[in-house]
Order: C-alpha cells, then sequence, then structure tokens
C-alpha cells in the first residue's frame, strides 16, 4: 500500500484532506507542529483527536525553540479581529510556515518510505498568504521533487478550491468537523470573531449549515 | 547595510561562503544546525569558532527532536570510509537536509529582516547529494521567493565551482581553514579517511599545500 504524510493542523482544511488521503486507500501518517503560536496547543489537540478518530499514527514536531522568536502577531501579539480580507490580517502571517513545513514533511516522508505530502494549501487564503498560493506551490512541489531526487511529491487537493467547497466535500466523506480547530485565539471555546472564525463559520453557511463546533456567546 | 544570512556548517565550504559574504560588505548572521549526525557538535563548535573570528552573531537551531530519525548514516550507522564517487557515500545522504535548512533559514531571514541567504551549495556534491545540484537550488530559490513574496533571496556563490576553486577563493579572501572541520568521524581530530576528509586533503593539494588541520596518523 503506498504510504503518505498528511500535514495536520487540527483545522478544517487539513482535517478533510486526511479524509481525502483516507478515501483514496493510502497507507497515512499525520505530522503536526508546535511552533509557539498562541493558539497552537488547541490545534495539536484537535489534529491528536482527528488522527484517533481515523485511527492513524500522528506525530508532533515542536519547531517552537526556532520559530517562536518569528515575528509574527500569532505568536507575539494580539490576534486581530474581523475579516481575512482586512489589512490587519497580515499580521498573522507566521514568516516562511508553509516553506518549512512542507520540506521538514519531505524529509520525513523520504525517511518513512512515503512518497506523497499532502498539504491543506487552498484557494481562501492566497491573498494574505504568499506560502499558500499556487505559485508557490508549483514551485516548492518541484524544489521537493528535485532535492528528494523523484522520491516525494507534494500533494495539496484544495490549492484551487475555497473553504466552502472543502467544507462541502468534506460532508461528502464524513468528516467529524466537530473535533477540528480553527480559531486563533488562546482559549478552549473558540471566539467567533477572529478572520479564522469568520471564514470558518462563513464556509458553513454558504452550504446550508451551522458550523458543528462551540463558540463564544 | 544590507543585512544576510549565512548557513555556516563549521566546513570549509561554508566557512569560504562566510568570507565572500563578509567582503561584500553585508551585515552578516551566521545560523548552524544541529541535526543529531555523530560529528554535528564538532561542526558546530567550528561554526562557533568562525563566528568569532569574523566577529559575527552566531545561533545554533537544534533539529535534531525530529532529524534523528531520519534514515541516514551519518545519524545512525557506521561512516563509510573511501572516495565520495564510491557507491557506499551514498549511505551519508541525510534526506531533504538541504531543503530543511534553506527553508528555515528563509524564515529566520524574513523575521530578521534579512533579504539573502547564503548558502555553501557546490559542485563537488552534485553527484551524491540530490539536494545539492544546481536543479534543486534554482527550484528552491524559486519557492523561497514566491514563498517570502520577494523578501529574501537565496544565495549560492559556489554552486558551479568545486572544492579546489573554492580553496583558491578563500586562499585570497584569507579563510582561517585551521578553525574548520569536515571530517565525518564522531572525533575531536580528523580521521584523514573518510569521504569528506579525502575531499577535502585533494582540495588542498590542488592548489599546492597542505590542509591546515590535524589529522590522524
Amino acid at each position: 500500500m503506498m504510504k503518505a504524510i498528511v500535514s495536520l493542523s487540527g483545522g478544517m482544511d487539513s482535517a478533510t484532506v486526511l479524509a481525502e488521503a483516507m478515501s483514496r486507500g493510502l497507507q497515512v501518517q499525520g505530522v503536526g507542529f508546535f511552533y509557539g503560536s498562541h493558539h497552537n496547543p488547541y490545534e495539536n489537540k484537535a489534529a491528536g483527536d482527528l488522527a484517533r478518530h481515523y485511527d492513524i499514527p500522528f506525530r508532533l514536531v515542536d519547531l517552537s525553540p526556532v520559530m517562536r522568536e518569528f515575528q509574527s502577531n500569532l505568536i507575539s501579539g494580539e490576534v486581530p479581529e474581523g475579516h481575512y480580507a482586512d489589512e490587519t490580517m497580515s499580521k498573522t502571517v507566521v514568516p516562511a510556515r508553509n516553506i518549512i513545513f512542507a520540506s521538514l514533511l519531505a524529509g520525513i516522508a523520504w525517511s518513512e518510505g512515503a512518497s506523497q505530502v499532502w498539504l491543506g494549501i487552498h484557494a481562501g487564503d492566497h491573498a494574505i498568504y504568499p506560502d499558500c498560493r499556487p505559485e508557490f506551490f508549483h514551485a516548492m512541489r518541484d524544489a521537493v521533487r528535485q532535492g528528494t531526487d523523484g522520491r516525494v511529491v507534494l500533494m495539496a487537493p484544495f490549492l484551487l478550491v475555497d473553504k466552502g467547497a472543502i467544507v462541502k466535500r468534506g460532508l461528502e466523506l464524513g468528516v467529524p468537523y466537530r473535533l477540528t480547530r480553527t480559531c486563533y485565539k488562546p482559549q478552549l471555546v473558540a471566539c467567533g470573531k477572529c478572520g479564522a472564525c469568520v471564514e470558518r463559520q462563513e464556509a458553513f453557511a454558504n452550504n446550508g449549515m451551522k458550523d458543528p463546533v462551540e463558540y463564544e456567546r
């Protein structure tokens, strides 16, 4: 059976990527990252819950010794509220985050004999996050292909798909969205007001349903 | 003054890259990696010595929690002896090492406001190490450019230059090669017999001089 590594943040996108990889009959291992952001522990817990739900191995890589010094409001500073399109949301960029994650996942995949790395990069994040754009993904896929001598290929099934369509696909696949975690705030119950919460709730609304996670108020 | 990050392994190539960057009037910070290989502590010490020699800040990033599980004879297993061209030397490949290093250096550069990352990738390693080839470097440079929105550019001044020519340039620049460390064996005094030692000694011999580091026997 072909082995694949799935990048598992604990959010709704990576949960759907996991379901998609499972549906294709791959032997999947989940990998998450602790990089020191305020909301990271809540995400990591959700990633572990999703791995248990799907009965796959899950491993958490601690990058916080180097990344917690990176300049980002997600790591040190206030998490802005409001829609992603607002300029303030650019403060939530974490420098080179997806470049770093994709690289480490490529190394883990090569070491584990997995030929694919599945990422949750999707169309909703293109404007603010340069390392979520198709131009980046294609260049990074090429770098990983060259740097691993063709052993590892990066996959991003939702590269051109928005969050509404991701939820639609996830509902077909039976993704347990109640286990996922999207909020940027460092609190157990999702705030409902940060850019991540706002976009998520819209994605469910666009599918005519209520987001199954609990929100404040 | 333009800021640059130099990847500082402690070997002769990265020492020469550091000297090259300094000669261009850049404000340089050195970064090294501890990834769990047998010889890593000796390399890291040399990197620190070189940073002190050039009076630049140096920071060591610990990747060993994730990379010490990677499949490589440099991390767990015997270090083969003989010339690099021999098939056994392929066991010294560390999966995706330069992909991972370049990615983290790009994130550090962005965070520190440095617009360049200088790497010691050179022509001697192309055959065995896929992530030292020009095709990889160019793809990775493109991925970093895209993923940092043009903030960070990867530099590899010796991409097409072999070790003999690197030493030649380094001698012009006054590189203190006695401080550098190349040997793959986990011992204070270089073995002189592993692939890394063999190539290094050849590089000095090609310049009609003796390598200034001490060797066994």
